[in-house]
């Protein structure tokens, strides 16, 4: 018999961490590997940044309101999400996590084994990184062998020692299936190549140990499950052994050795500065800052085993409620299968389901108050961020999914009407 | 007899619009060409855009909060400043300055006349511009010419029909001198190239005429005299005639034809849309779009106006206080000189001095309410936004600064102490 979810909500180590959040009244919300949920105190802390610090502080706050060195700051505070010793300063917080891949797959390429022909990425990864694998690739004269993410271990095996570098996602977008990093990377550099890990879907969820793992590069958004608010600036590691040896094409001048001195010609900061470009988006970063005390404290071993128990129990109850021989899955048109590898080990903190008329379905359990998104053709995507999802929500948004399937409740013109963003 | 600074700021027709400011008291703020003043409404509306959109809408938002179309929407509230007609669809808001620049220059490249193989650039011009440029020479493969601005003119003549582009910035940063943008553009395109506007120290005071002068590309700086907050993102001007023929290498998927097909091959959207790379910075938009609210109705003519005039005054004044034969211009190390043009026609909204201990003096200033800001080696920089900048603004700081130099109370250890940003 499985535990009731009010057993599970009272004994979670991690329960109290939900009052770090301000969630809306009747909304079930598994939606934060999209937008994270508002923290506590941001809200307040970036209306203190506009009237204290821009208001009165004025040009004199880039000193004194800790401006000039937020990127830093922030990626420091960050950096042990991610398994990286704040200490190497490795870590860094700017621009949008596309212009940081370009960035960061640039710096990659800039100090590849010499003779090196060949960049791996995925053909089935979130299109941005396919875009600038293409664009890079072509900067440097690779050749880009775009393989699925499933054909990975073999592309590197392959291609051998023409592998220059190799682009991934820990965490598919659309399916949650999730690589064996530790694997990967060995592999990787047993081609004596590098790897660039793309960490949007697991940074703050999964105890990614870029550190450890002697990773190369790696880049991930903020605003997933790291709640840093719409569009908040991406982050980018680059390990501390490539770190004075890398370039990229965007220098600017907070990127300079000395951005005050206006030198004309470029001279490179040292470390992890010099994969700054312009000017640093303040409001983004400083409630980014704000957001991140939400994990003061947190054990992230503790928010993945929490993850693999709430994803578990939900496709457990999608079986059982929807499952072979259940209501409604004798409809053709009415089928909803689990996308997602069943083996937590194998996936995110995420649960991919299919059903032919995905869209409209989660118009209709959105309108019921429990948020995913979809993902064209045919995917409903709920992501679990254990810090503010309970047990309890796991099986009430399993139940409206249900209700929703077996009334066919979502079959209305209403749900079939798109809109740009899902 | 110069009129009273009194009865000028009785009669000027903007006097309203500092009403439209939040400054702060014992200020005299003459360095909104680093950091405009927080416009009114804007706090508020970056709070309800924090705890409604964000903490009640989530992701619901991207929809019904209007996110998704953001930049395009506060590009088009921006034309109007600009000169650009917001119905031609060619202004974004989107990245920093720098990433603008580098994508607005890449475009200018991808679309050069067949065969030409000069790029032509500024080497006394804001550093990211010159870094960017040789970035961008190098990815084509074009022969980067650098030259002082001043010898812009004869550089484009030279060059003659190799030229591919030419990238300059109106108005110089350190000196406040004004390129003649008519002039040059038309020169630009009597050679058959290419002309790149940075517009970082103009918009918002100038009645710049992108569409008129039928300009090419354009970028410029929103935290400046547009008064977008700290690293507020940047603007991005397209000229219609080449917005569906350029590419650039930041290839991400909100560039894209349709971003939430999630296609693998990247296809640019049509417009200027694809000009766009990643999730665009929602709190810096949300922030410049209402402090944009301080620019209607406002004759952008009429701002220039006032700003020549306060400019003229403040070098008229520091003539009489500062020039030849008053006290103080003796000593060697405390000499005051006009570095920015004296003719209106030929500066921006600035005036920039040079002193020995610029500084120093301008830490005293500082400290006296009067802010400005220091620019390497020996620049004492002063901007003048006209929309909340006062005549009798102009009296008090050069008063101030004529006993903070004639009595040399910059002398002293505690101003020479370097910050990292003045």
């Amino acid at each position: 018999v499985p535990a009731a979810a009010a057993d599970l909500d009272r004994t979670d180590p991690l329960a109290s961490l939900r009052d770090r959040f301000i969630l809306p009244e009747g909304v079930t919300y598994l939606d934060g590997n999209s937008l994270g949920a508002l923290p506590v105190g941001v809200a307040e802390r970036v209306n203190e940044a506009i009237t204290r610090d821009w208001g009165v502080g004025l040009i004199r706050s880039w000193n004194d309101a800790g401006w000039y060195p937020a990127p830093a700051r922030v990626g420091a505070m960050l950096a042990p999400i991610v398994g990286a010793d704040p200490a190497h300063k490795s870590v860094v917080v700017c621009d949008s996590t596309s212009v940081d891949l370009f960035k960061a797959l640039h710096a990659a390429c800039s100090v590849r084994p010499s003779g090196r022909r060949v960049l791996i990425a995925e053909s089935d990864n979130f299109p941005t990184n396919a875009y600038i694998a293409a664009s890079v690739a072509a900067a440097y004269g690779l050749e880009l062998r775009a393989v699925a993410s499933d054909q990975v271990v073999a592309a590197v095996e392959r291609a051998g020692s023409d592998v220059a570098a190799v682009s991934l996602t820990h965490v598919n977008y659309r399916t949650g299936r999730q690589h064996d990093m530790i694997a990967v990377t060995d592999q990787v550099h047993a081609a004596g190549a590098l790897v660039l890990w793309d960490l949007c879907h697991s940074a703050g969820v999964y105890p990614v140990a870029l550190d450890q793992l002697d990773v190369d590069f790696a880049v991930g958004c903020t605003y997933k499950f790291l709640n840093g608010g719409p569009g908040s600036p991406a982050f980018l590691y680059v390990n501390r052994r490539w770190i004075d040896a890398v370039s990229h094409p965007l220098q600017g001048w907070f990127g300079h050795r000395a951005p005050f001195e206006f030198d004309s010609s470029f001279e490179a900061a040292p470390g992890i500065q010099r994969m700054l470009t312009g000017t640093s988006p303040q409001l983004g970063l400083i409630a980014l800052e704000a957001a991140l005390a939400a994990y003061d404290g947190v054990d992230i071993n503790a928010v993945r085993a929490k993850g693999e128990a709430l994803t578990d129990r939900f496709i457990s109850l999608v079986d059982e409620t929807l499952g072979d021989g259940s209501a409604g899955a004798a409809d053709h048109d009415n089928l909803v299968s689990v996308v997602s590898p069943r083996q937590a080990s194998e996936r995110g903190s995420q649960v991919s389901l299919s059903h032919p008329n995905a869209y409209a379905v989660m118009q209709a359990l959105i309108e019921r108050g429990v948020i995913g998104d979809f993902r064209a053709p045919d995917i409903l995507r709920f992501g679990f961020q254990p810090l503010y999802v309970r047990f309890s929500d796991v099986d009430h948004a399993v139940g409206v999914l249900a209700e929703v399937i077996t009334t066919r409740a979502w079959d209305q013109p209403r749900f079939h009407a798109r809109k740009s963003v899902t």
